[in-house]
């Protein structure tokens, strides 16, 4: 590998292909991440995140790719992270082949990319935050993250975010789709998507009485309706999304929200340094002789674990 | 709770509320369940485990009915367990639902339980192990493993299995089906259900080619057609499950297989104790202030993840 400190500059330069390959590393799991993560140390942290959840079908990425465009008629930096957890292969190429992201594919400022989450080091709760502080490191006012594939995971992604878009559409199940995976509590934004479609009206009108007869909190989620697949609606959500931010802000809500997520990430990493530890042991004689004595019903799994757990130490 | 050692004799004993009791307490990840698992110790392992994987909409729960169905013929004890990864609420009802296993629900020789296992001790690699050790432990000679919703985890499932069974259906994007999610890999037995229905004999011809093409092993997949619903089939499948069972046991893979589990089971376990061990830091100073550190770029999180696990070691 190259020298550490220059490979750092480059990523806080803004270089892509640094860019790329530390995002990689967050998706292997590698051994080297810890030190980058060091070297790239407390200078991050500039980015507004928006995390964008929902049913599949509802148009999240659609959505994105609109968000993107309103985002860089302001002038400002974005990137896009959309996260597959259900892959443990690289989805690198997968946002290439999204026709509405391709507009923006040769815009420098906004940077691309898809990852998998479904790695050893703990999945998507360990990758996200790395990828999102990697992301911040090279220089961005805000990151879209979103998933992909089937609707899984979507209240994790939600809780990486400080404003969080729940998007619905018609003839999806209605309320339902929200409901379900508790998309509801963890909504900021609502957006009904395929505005343009029969009972996209309606799906507006029971999401706002859903609001009415649920508890009043400070922030009252909007419910919008855009046609993400020509923009309209676009730059509606994105002023949603200000309001939002300044109530997280003027409340003192946002440091909450960090602090939150920070303590998530500070356990999640050190779960991964003890999958890192236990990693050195897969081919050692302790564990083969634990797992042979545990097949052989000599030992419960348990005390098989307390006798790794005491090596690890 | 009641005396530990009686509670774990009325488990052996095959007491149905003892056993619901215990898998529920997995799905909570209680803090309860390593002093059980210690005194459920190593009397089990009787149990052969069949995985039943594939994507969604192939029948893979009605596959399960007839499997029960089959195995019930022969006079042996079986248990179902219908494992949802996407869901961190007890799914204890879901299977009470399902028309195919109603049947089989007043049979003191069935077992079924469904088990969401988005729980915070680590997912399906964590919550299976602990729930397949239970239900042998109470006794049974066959556990039927299946996954429910999404199609994700399969793998994962199949790793738990000693024969695992992947199921196809003609019409649902054939041989991609398999390919896509490893499963190719993982399948001891394909079975393409829904054999009335156009296309079936293809699927089946597709993948015999697929299997002349791979990689001659010792065990060759057979690939049958069932019509789950009505139960044809189901014993061609079951005869095939034996002969499989026979070739691991005959070829000494059966201990592999066994061996990675209890390697994997081990370390998850491991790591669970780990997860134990950080919660009760979750409302500690040090945690929280730590977080405050993170969230004022005082410190990086890997430094603040070392500090946490120093005090845990």
């Amino acid at each position: 590998m190259v020298n550490l400190t220059d490979y750092v500059e480059k990523l806080k330069s803004g270089d892509r292909r640094t860019l790329a390959r530390l995002i990689s590393l967050v998706e292997d799991g590698s051994a080297e991440l810890p030190e980058i993560m060091r070297a790239i140390g407390t200078a991050t942290s500039h980015a507004y995140t928006i995390g964008i959840t929902g049913s599949p079908g509802v148009g999240k990425s659609t959505l994105s790719a609109a968000l993107v465009g309103a985002i860089r008629a302001k002038a400002q930096r974005v990137s896009v992270l959309a996260i597959d957890p259900s892959s443990p292969l690289t989805g690198g190429a997968l946002l290439g082949d999204r026709l509405r992201m391709q507009e923006h594919a040769t815009d420098p400022g906004v940077y691309i990319r898809s990852m998998a989450t479904r790695g050893r080091l703990g999945g998507l709760a360990w990758a996200a935050p790395h990828a999102l502080r990697i992301l911040d490191a090279a220089g961005t006012d805000f990151i879209l993250v979103e998933t992909v594939g089937v609707g899984q995971a979507e209240v994790e992604v939600a809780r990486q975010a400080d404003t969080t878009i729940v998007v619905l559409a018609p003839g999806l199940g209605d309320s339902v789709q929200a409901n379900k995976a508790g998309l509801l509590e963890v909504a900021d934004i609502f957006v009904v998507n395929k505005a343009d479609r029969q009972g996209a009206h309606e799906v507006r009108r029971d999401f706002e009485q859903m609001l009415d007869l649920g508890e009043h909190k400070a922030w009252r989620p909007p419910v919008l309706l855009t046609q993400a697949n020509d923009g309209t609606g676009a730059g509606e959500v994105l002023d949603a999304v200000d309001r939002h931010r300044e109530h997280l802000e003027s409340s003192g809500e946002i440091r909450m929200r960090r602090l939150d997520r920070a303590l998530d990430e500070i356990k999640e990493i050190a779960l991964g340094r003890v999958r890192q530890a236990m990693e050195q042991f897969d081919d050692s004689d302790l564990l083969r002789t634990l797992a042979e004595q545990v097949v052989e019903h000599n030992l419960e799994p348990y005390a098989a674990a307390d006798k790794l757990l005491a090596q690890i130490g």
